[in-house]
């Protein structure tokens, strides 16, 4: 039995997150019914995250057991045809049976990106959160800086959430203008339901004054979801990269 | 009675074209509604080119005759409140009452985009011609450099439609590389139905050898459509300026 590993990208804005669900159309989906008419087999494929909808991956990671002989360059070449133009297939390898796309993630980085411009740009609306006013990056980036450490992240946490361990890893976390875009990068062991766009939204706080920077320790300590800032929609929100 | 002038960009993904017709979505019709809307009064707006569904403007001019006293400034945020996000208002100007945005333009650029990496790219589905082989960007540029002057382009316009002075001058035409992007600029006095995306067909046809680049003079002169390249698919065409 083959594993095979699919480094993908999508647009999420046509589906409803990358899951599989009763209602609404979904990348697994889409991709389970490519590899299936290719493979001759109904096949699952594991994805590497949950993602809601609109929510966007420059690369995502899926995985698949497969009784199929079709080379990997193959395999690329047709699920790129078979698949709709808001899903590439990047890179397909054969990998060891016990590789888990989700399982076996040790790190994953996302990007919250805003557009800061005087005026909306038409050809952004599905891609960065809008701005218009000034914003502070500088004091944003120093208060990104709290979120890196080994804490309770339960107050980035949705609320009605029934994830229990809340202890999560934070590697990086920076804030950086690059022409227009204010992008917010950060990068963990794992990430609770929401918890970038609370993130995002809580240095979109600081800047407004409506939080202090130096209060970010205590009010992270206290775990109170209702102190930080708001949950930013998911048009800014990309998964960037994942490693293993 | 006012002549307002708007600067406006669209994302034609979603619209029949710019102009309104009586079956399917137009940017015309959207700017009508909320011009009307604001104004209190139907509004008829004149653009400054129709663009056909899919097309997309960075820049495109239209005006219209009002009553309505509202300052400039508050009709842009207005509108850019009233609009959808994918037509965004960058400027209100007060005009003389005989500004006419399609009659007084004098020089149009368009850019047609082509996306040239081995893989599609979910984020450009809808904004670039995906074209996944080696492209001569040279060539093409030297090919582009036939169409300056002022000729005959009936051999550029679509069949089928009733335009009977195709003599048109062309300013520039290049091709240039940027990134991922190969971008085919023109800039003219005025375009046949689809010119320039029959311009961009040629430009590709040249390249992959299909038609001889010192060829293209007697080509044009001949005023043949059938012997030159394909008409390409919108989501690559730019209205890009407007030059009054």
């Amino acid at each position: 039995m083959r594993n095979i590993r699919l480094n993908i990208s999508f647009d999420g804005s046509m589906y409803h997150g990358y899951q599989t669900q009763k209602n609404g159309d979904t990348v697994q989906a889409r991709l389970e019914k490519a590899v299936s008419e290719l493979s001759g087999k109904t096949t699952i494929v594991t994805g590497c995250s949950r993602t809601d909808a609109g929510v966007h991956a420059r690369e995502f990671i899926v995985n698949f057991k497969t009784e199929s002989e079709i080379p990997c360059q193959n395999f690329r070449y047709a699920l790129n045809c078979l698949l709709p133009g808001d899903i590439a297939v990047n890179e397909v390898t054969d990998v060891p049976e016990t590789f888990h796309s989700r399982f076996d993630a040790v790190k994953k980085e996302y990007c919250y990106e805003i557009l800061n411009t005087p005026v909306k740009n038409p050809f952004y609306r599905s891609y960065a959160f809008f701005y218009p006013r000034a914003l502070d990056v500088s004091l944003m980036n120093e208060a990104a800086a709290f979120f890196v450490g080994t804490k309770d992240f339960k107050a980035f946490m949705a609320q009605g959430s029934t994830i229990r361990e809340t202890v999560r890893t934070i590697f990086e976390a920076k804030t950086e203008q690059q022409g227009d875009i204010i992008r917010f990068t950060v990068s963990g062991d794992g990430f609770l339901y929401n918890m970038v766009r609370i993130m995002a939204g809580t240095l979109l706080y600081v800047s407004e004054g409506k939080l202090k920077k130096d209060d970010l320790p205590e009010l992270i300590a206290n775990g109170d979801r209702t102190q930080l800032g708001k949950t930013m929609p998911p048009q800014g929100l990309y998964l960037n990269r994942v490693f293993y």
